[in-house]
Formats: C-alpha cells, structure tokens, sequence
C-alpha cells in the first residue's frame, strides 16, 4: 500500500492523487480479517489485543483508566474478561460454544457454571427468529446479567431437559482502555479521527472503522501536513467520554473531527453533519461527496447513533461529523453474525479510506484571502497569468477561477465557498488561489 | 360540556384529552342559536343583550366608554339603537319588515318616516342580483344615511309608485360597549383571545368566534394555569382600538394572542400569522394544526381581515394571529342572511374549540430549558430513565427525544423548535422534557 | 423622440408613461448606424469620434488621460490609431481591405508594410471555420503584434505565394480617452451607467448600450430629478479603471448603478445582479422585470462580463449590475462581423431604453417611511382616502396598499419591499403612499 512509500516531504495532494484501490481495499479487508477473531468489549484484554495490532502499523499511545474512575456524567466500569464460555449437554457435547463465535457470549456476562433446566436456560438465550442462521450481538454492561446469544435454530435444537452452562469470565476491578494516535503537524489545531473498539466479531460495526482509521494514520504519516491528526481508538460511549473528561482543557485544539463507522458494507456513503451543521468539516465532506462522482448521502445531526453523541453534547459542541456508508439499522446484518468478513468489501472500504483523504487535503488547503489588490481587477496579463496553465479549456477554468478568488476574497469566504459559489471544483478554486498568492496577489486573512 | 366539571387542580393537558366533541358541538350551537337574533351592531342594547348572555356563562366585566372619547386616532362614536323598521305599503302591509331579519336595516341608520316614491326608495335599497334569496348586509357608522338591505325577489316585488318607510332608530350621544373575562394564571403574561360583537344575525362572522371564545373562557376557569387568559368581547375595529387606547400601559403583558372569527363553517382550519410572522403562537398553532391529521392552511399576515390589524398594526405588533375555518370573502354566503345556523356546524365550532385548547396547552408547557449535564450525554441508564415508559416503541420515542431534549438544550431552542427538529409530536418532547426535569437533568432557562 | 419634448417641470413617471416606442426604436438605431463605420479601439480618433458624435446629443465633458498614468493596477496604454490596412496581391489588388469592414484589422496591430510570403501570411490571419462569411474581432493590446481577421472563404482565396501587407497604423505616447455626461439631481447621490465605447463595427456588442445610454441622458435632461445621474462612454477594462481610479474619493456618492450592453437584440431582457446581490438597483431591476409582461432572465452575479468587474471588485463593491439581452457569448454573432445593423432591432432598443427609464422612475420614488400614527389603524374614512380613488377595482387596490403601507411602514422596509411582500404593483404602493405622505400620515425615515 502506497502508505509505505517513503517520498519526504511529498504533499497531501499527491498522496491523494496516488492511491492504489486495489492495493489499499485489499490491506484494509486484510487488517479486518486479523481482528476479527478477538472477543472485544469495552474493556479487558481483547481490547488490548487489538490495540496492540493496530500498534504494529502505527505510532500508538494506551491508556488505562482505572475502574471507579469519574468521568464527566459517568463512572469507569469494573474491567470484563472472557476466557471460555458454552452450554453443554449432559453427554458433555459444546452445544453452543465460545470458541466458534465470540458472538456467543452476552457482552459482560457475569461468571455462571452450573446445570440449569431447559427452561430457566431459555430465559438466558438471546435469537432471531427472523433470521434463524444468524447469532445476535448483545451486552449488558450496567446490569449484572448473563446470557447466551443463539441463531434460532440453535435454540430450536435444545431440546434436552437439563444442559451445562459454563461462562469463564472475570467482572472485577481492572482498567479501561484506549489508545491514541497523534501525527503533528505546523499547526497545534487538530484534526480529531474518533472509531469505537468494543465490538467483537462484527465487521462493519466496526472494524471497518478501526482499520479506515489505522490506514489513513499511516498514510498521513508521510506527507507534510498543517494539522496535527488525532486518531481515537475508543470503546463507545465510555470511551470517548472518557477521553473528553481528561482532555477537556484543550478541546479547543479539534478544528475538525470525525467518526468512522460502518464505512465498508456495499452501499452509498453516507455523511451525518456535526451539530453545528455548517461547520467546516461538514461544507468539506458536502463537497467531497458532491464531486465523487457517486451517490450519496448527507443527513443532519441527531442524538442518536455513534460518539459523535459525545462529541457534539451541546457543552462540546465540537465541529465532529460521521462518515458511514449504510448507516446502523438500515442494514439487516447489523448487529448480527451476517456483519461478517463477506459483509465488508475491499472496494468499499478503500472508498471511504480515498474520500476522507479527499477530505484532509481540502480542510489542508483552505484558507481564507485577502485580495491585495481589492480595487479594480489586477492585471493579470502583465503578471504572464493568463498563460500560467496549459490547455485552453484548462486555461478558461483557471482564468475564472483565479477572476472568483480575486472577486470573492474580501476576508469574508474560505476557498470552499468560493468553489460552491462559482460551481467549479475545489481543486480548480485551490490552484488558481495558490497561483495568485504566489503572485503576491493574496494575502491570508486568518487562520 | 366538559367545561362544568369539578376536577379540581386538574391540568390543562387532562382538560384537552378529555373534550367531548359532540357535546362541545351542541353547546356552541345551542348559544349561537340564542344570540342569533338580537339586533347587535358596534355600540348599543345588542351588544349589551349579547354581553349580558355571555355573563351567564363567564365572569364578564362590561366596560362603557363616552361618544365623543378620543381612542388613539378614533373618535368613540355616537349611540345608534333601534326598536322597529318597515317598508310598508299603502294599504299599511309591512312588506319588507325588520322584525323578521335584523339585516333589513342597514345598520346605524338615521331615523326616518315618512312617504316615498318607488324611485327615491330605490336609492335606498341594497340586494344581491346574484343570489336573489340572500339580504346582503351593510352599514354606514361614519355617513350619516338611511338604507333597506332586502332580497332581489323583495326589491322585484316593490312595484308601488309610493310606499311609506320607517326606521325608529336614534343616533344620540352615549357609549361604546365592551367586555372582557380575565382569568389569572401564575404569571402576570397574558393570552389575549378576541372576538367582535357588532355583527347582527351572522352565524360565521362572528358569532361562531364569540360562542368559541365563551366555552374556551368557561373551560379555562378550571384546571391550573400558568398564564393569564383575557377574553376580549368587542365591537370590530373601534372597540379594540378602544381597549388597546385604555390598555396600553399594560400591553407588553401580552405574550401570545388569537382573534377567532368565521370557526364555524365546514371548511378546513386557516391561521394567518401574527405580523411578526414567526412569533410563539405562530409557531404553535402551526405544530397543533401540522398534528391535528387534518387538511389545514396557513397564511402569512396581511393588513386585511379582523381586529388582528389593529393588534398588529406597527406602533403594537403584538403576537396576535389569527384563527378561522373558510376566511372572509371567500365563502358566498358571507355578510348575507345566508350566513346563518344552517351554515355554522357543531363539529367544526367543536373542533375549532379543541384546537384552541391545543394550543393553550403547547404554550402553557413550552419552555426554554439548560441542560445541567452538557458535557457528554448523561447516564440516563443509573437513573432508571430507560425504563421510565411503557411499551417498545413508546420507549424507544421518548427515549430519542430525551437525546434530542437534551441535545438541543443549550437555552437557545424551546421545546417547540425542538420537535420541529427532531420530527417528534410535541406530546412526546414536552413528556420527555418533564421526566428530564423531574430528575434534575434540566434547568429552565429562561421564561 | 419624446426625449426632444419640453414640457418643463414634469416627472419621470409621466415620461415613462408617454414613450413612444416606435420614435425611440428608430432614433436609436438610426444612431447606431451613424457610429457603427467608425474605428474604434480602447484609445485613438475613432473613440474621440464617436464622443463628438454623441456630444451632439447630450452635454458631455471629454477626458484625456495622458499615455503611462499609473491607473489602480494598469498603465493606461500607448494610444493606437489607423488610417488604412490591407491585403494586396502582387498585381495590387486590395484582397482583404480594412475600407470595407474595420474589423478587418488586429485591433492594436503595430505597422507593417512588405511582402510576406502565404505562409508566413498565415501566421497573422483569423478566421472563424464554423461561420466560413463572418470576420472576427480580435484585439491585442497589451502583446506588440499584427493581425488581420478575415473571412474563412477569404482565407481560401489566398492561394498565391505572395502578398503585400500594409498596416498604416501608430502606437504611441498619446491619451486614453472617454466622456461622462452629468446631469445633476436634488441630491448629491449619484446613478452610474456605463458603457463601453471601444468596439469598432459591432453593432450589439456595444454600439447598442451607447445608444441606449445616450438616449437616456437625452430624456432625463428633462424631468425633475431626485437623484444626479452619471452617464460614462469609456473604452472597456482600463476606462473603468481609469474613471475608478480618478474619482475615487467620491465613489460613495454612486447608490444605484448600471452596465449596458447587448441591448438590442431580439432575445429576452437579461439582468446580472451587483456583487451584493440584493443591491435596490437589483430588487427595482428584479421588479421592473418581474412586471413587465414578458419573459425575463436573472443572472448572479459573476466575475465574467463586462465593466461591472470592475465597479463591482471587492475593495468597491458599488451597487452595480447589468442589463443586457441575450448575454455575450450566448448569441453566436458575438465578436463577429455578424453583430451587424440587422442583428439590433429597433423594437428592442426601444424596450432596453423603456426598462431602464422604468428603473430609474422606480428609484426615484422608492422611499422608506415611518407611519405617522402607528398604534392601531389611523381613521382613513374621516380624511377622505377611502373616496380618494375612481373606480371600484382601483379603490379597492389602493385601500389595501395603504393598509399595507401604514402596517409595514415602521422605518425597516422601503416600498419596493412592501410592494414585494404585498404582492401589488410598485405603482399602486408608490401611489398609495403619496397619497398617506399628503395627508401627513407618512414621514421619510431615511434616505
């Protein structure tokens, strides 16, 4: 993958206009495919475990949050591990076993192992009658519980009168854990890439996420960059609220964020607004998706979905979006053993991994400009600007180009609207801008 | 009616889910039909036969102003009463007689009696070509005249050369009679509700309006209210030039208003907005009638129509739409004897009604509110705050709209825009806003 | 023409109401076609030709900005001039003759005279394949050079192997020249129209905006006049800048301002809002049309076109937009020997001219007034104003407009705005409010 490639000091915009598809879809699926198997949950060592693979690709900082810790609203839980988990029958057979899926397990199940009747047994087992292949993925993480989660016709198949339930697993006090990733740039103003981790054998939801998000830290490891990158590798909910409650004195660094999930199933992509709805971040990604050249979606904020919930609490309000492509619940699989490693596809997730390139080289590059010489047009002809590109259409885009950056830019509209003003491209908008600052023709009004 | 019963401390919501339709229907009918015939017009006994009927039913208090008082720009004019009225023939038959139709006379007419030719007659006469059954209706307070409103038939039927015409009228210094019913609240901030007195027998314009205002006072009387209510019984355009002339110190009291007029007729509900155009009770009546699953229409204000162009004339502007079925001159059978009880129904004066106590209840519960957790979602879970309602799909409602409540309260939404956002019923928002309050995870923000 | 009248002291509105649209079609294309066979260029006799010419018609006070003035940006240029050009054969025959069509010309080509080979010949002709009978217009100010613009079917004609070139042509230190025509107002406060005067033999493009424009100073030498209005011939590009960067201290003088140019072909009227978008010149323009009766076109505006650029660059920002008809390079003739005295129609000439007269009426007497007596409905009945209008349709209208204008009329809305949101005429508002003004129910807010 491109990402390894050791050009200095390279721009954002070649790294864009350099990505390999085939080559990135297939190290994404192939990180997936690695993380799959570990039984993660919010806390305890399958989160560990990952990180520590993610750890291997990309500069990774692990925290640990002691249980009973406070943060904000909420208070660190006691840390769960899993060691083996099954129903057997008195002939001793693994019925339902741990081992073949993780998804077995209700998530914070508490430690049982005793003989139980089929019917105190049904009150434990989790299906999908609708679905009768399919496991379901459930947690209790604030009630002590236990449970089994079966495809339908598991549970249609326990039919004996007594069964072995055994869950080897620890609720105890322990840590939560996350990790960082942190690329610096000139600029102390972040760039915030926020994907949860606490899901165990489900690949939309959300290993996709974890590996868009481990493939473009690698990426952006290489070329300049004006901002720093911040890469969140959380578990939901917990986690970032966690990361808010002790980073709360510099959140006013996140200039622009954004959740990953969901981001490598068949379908369009998807964006959700941050609460602000207007923010950069959110014109960014408009544009983005407007140029891709495929469908798309844009959705405004709500309170309902990933940590952008977190993020943008109205006492934050931070600039943070959503990239998905089928949002959670429009999908059947979601939730469910079908988020398998048939679910995600290669050419999807290097899709969403190539648009928020996209995205990170249009927040690097824009700016907003003083014209220098505000009163009538400057003569460009003089300056040899109107033979500073190639081809005639070229030439015409770039002349109205650089007659709209003069134009529009009294300190009061970034590239970006100028682009959606104009209805030419960012890109166009972005080189005749760089062509006229370099002329002394711009000055930069603000950051 | 619901509104004679005795549920002490009962609220507002509980009156609106307990309406009786057919019940409501009958009563406004039933008080209609007994004011029908009284000869109203802007000052005089009429009026204060109406008043004194009215009185039975609400705590009223009447109010006389002078002839000759200035009110703002105006004039309170002279007082015109009648007792009799015919156009008789020589033989002494009253062939056009005011004791079968009030309209007959064109209202404040000068006294007169006397002999006149069929030609000098003619200039007198007012009818309606088109609609040769119908007496139109007229008046003439500010020239000082004589008419006979009378059918097409009635006029084709004067075929005398003389007839003898009477009117015992007297036009003589006097009062302007109006009333108000003032049912206090908690605050001193009022919901102003108006209708006009001075039409005579007119169903629709307005006697539908003065019936609807009557139960809705009655109604208001019981359960516990935060705002003050003010009936407004008055004359058109000078009587409430009249009150906002005597009333204008106290004039920021008023927070929300509503003139009705024309809610009787079996045409869909039509609000026209205050001046302000997106004032409160714009807002609200604009979510009752989105909500109330029935065809509606709403109109941007304009300087045309009832007393609400005096309530929002520039110097006042007050928050005062106003609320009708068909309006004003878009119904044939408008200012004609054929506006009369056959055209004003029980069900659409009950369901004006209702939907007036829909509103009074949205706006007694909109608040401002400060979430007291901003930072992050709080934990609603330790609360017991997902299982505070009943079944799935209620609970997952409420529940979204805890999200969106707490989401959007940062003092800047109240509860209204909030369901707009969020597309929820207002029910379900104000619902989730009182459980978030109740447990401490809101503050009001402002009144 | 109308404009010849003298019938002292009458309004703008009265002389919009007597245009003659035939007299004025015919007088200005009569006009065009005395200009159109002088050879014009951005500097030089032709441009002082044409000044002398339309000084005949209005008073016009002709600068001369001495060759290397520092003008914003720009040098105003070398003054070009020619007397004679052609293509000879070696028998002496005139193959291409610049006495036949000054097009025939580079504009701005330096001298040559010598024998050229057919090849080398090539290098300096234009031609347009797809039009194989029309000449270009070409131009090459500010690149030393020659050309001759010919005919395709020319072109093939010239199958010898040597020609004679003659360009009888000067570039040097001289002037750069325009004109403006002042006729001043009550006020200081200024409209600008502008045109540009430096295109040779076309026709719409812009010999019909000098002719328009000339014709506008001619009938507004007469009527009263709020505002001073500022008519400016000037070559295109460095005129305005030139003119800009003389007057520069008194810009703020100009309130409403037009460019005019491809006036009078037979498409539809076109307006391109100013830079500002919602200037009062673009919502008069925007009303002119909209009651016009006709198809019409609104464009943004955009950095492309004509002087507007300039007037309309940030550190400007006038009130400025442009009137055309079909917008340049949307008619095929654009910049070719085809926008000849066939392609301007006199009926469209005379609508351009009658719009912009509309235009002007609408800027005089928009006001922005405060009602008098704003608290309720002053008593119009007691002033008469209820009988001041004739028939019933009219009375009807202008009693709603002045409802409308008494209600809207609290300092923040002028009476293009209550006509917009009223849905009436600018007519009968403006007239409605004359009416209130008279009776002392209007005051002027603000100027």
């Amino acid at each position: 993958m491109r990402v390894s490639g050791s050009v200095a000091e390279c721009s954002l915009t070649d790294v864009v206009a350099a990505v390999d598809h085939d080559e990135a879809g297939e190290w994404l699926h192939g990180l997936i495919a690695e993380l799959y198997p570990i039984p993660r949950s919010i806390t305890g060592d399958g989160v560990r475990q990952t990180l520590a693979r993610i750890g291997e690709e990309i500069p990774l900082s692990v925290k640990e949050v002691a249980t009973g810790t406070e943060v904000l609203d909420w208070t660190v839980p006691r840390e769960w591990n899993i060691r083996d988990a099954c129903i057997k029958d008195l002939d001793g057979d693994r019925v339902v076993d741990f081992q073949r899926s993780n998804l077995h397990v209700m998530s914070y199940s508490v430690p049982v192992e005793r003989r139980v009747s089929r019917e105190e047994l049904g009150e434990h087992l989790f299906s999908l009658p609708d679905h009768p292949d399919w496991i379901p993925y459930r947690t209790s993480y604030y009630n002590e519980a236990w449970g089994f989660c079966v495809s339908e016709r598991q549970r249609e198949a326990l039919r004996d009168a007594e069964y072995y339930v055994l869950i080897d697993s620890t609720l105890a006090n322990g840590a939560l854990t996350y990790a960082e990733c942190l690329l610096e740039g000139e600029l102390h103003d972040e760039v915030l890439v926020s994907c949860h981790v606490c899901h165990p054998s489900l690949c939309n939801d959300n290993l996709s996420g974890i590996a868009v998000a481990t493939a473009l830290a690698r990426t952006l490891a290489e070329p300049r960059r004006r901002f720093s990158y911040r890469f969140l590798f959380v578990p939901g909910t917990i986690g970032s609220i966690t990361w808010l409650a002790r980073n709360e004195a510099h959140l006013d660094r996140v200039k622009h964020g954004l959740v990953l999930t969901c981001v490598g199933d068949g379908g369009r992509s998807t964006y959700k607004r941050s609460r602000r709805g207007d923010a950069e971040v959110d014109r960014a990604m408009a544009h983005v998706l407007r140029h891709s050249g495929q469908d798309y979606e844009l959705l405004d904020f709500s309170p309902w979905g990933y940590d952008e919930r977190q993020y943008c609490s109205p006492g934050f309000d931070l600039p943070v979006g959503c990239l998905m492509r089928t949002p959670h619940g429009r999908f059947p699989e979601y939730h469910t053993s079908a988020d398998d490693l048939d679910l995600v596809r290669p050419e999807a997730l290097a899709d969403s991994y190539a648009k928020c390139l996209r995205l990170f080289d249009v927040l690097e590059r824009n700016r907003t400009y003083l014209n220098t010489t505000p009163k009538g047009e400057p003569q460009l002809g003089r300056r040899g600007l109107y033979q500073a590109v190639g081809g005639q259409v070229d030439r015409e885009a770039v002349q109205m180009a650089m007659l709209w950056v003069l134009n529009q830019s009294d300190g009061s509209k970034d590239l970006l609207e100028i682009a959606t003003r104009s209805s030419l491209s960012y890109e166009t908008i972005a080189n005749a801008a760089a062509l006229l600052r370099d002329h002394g023709l711009l000055d930069e009004a603000r950051r």
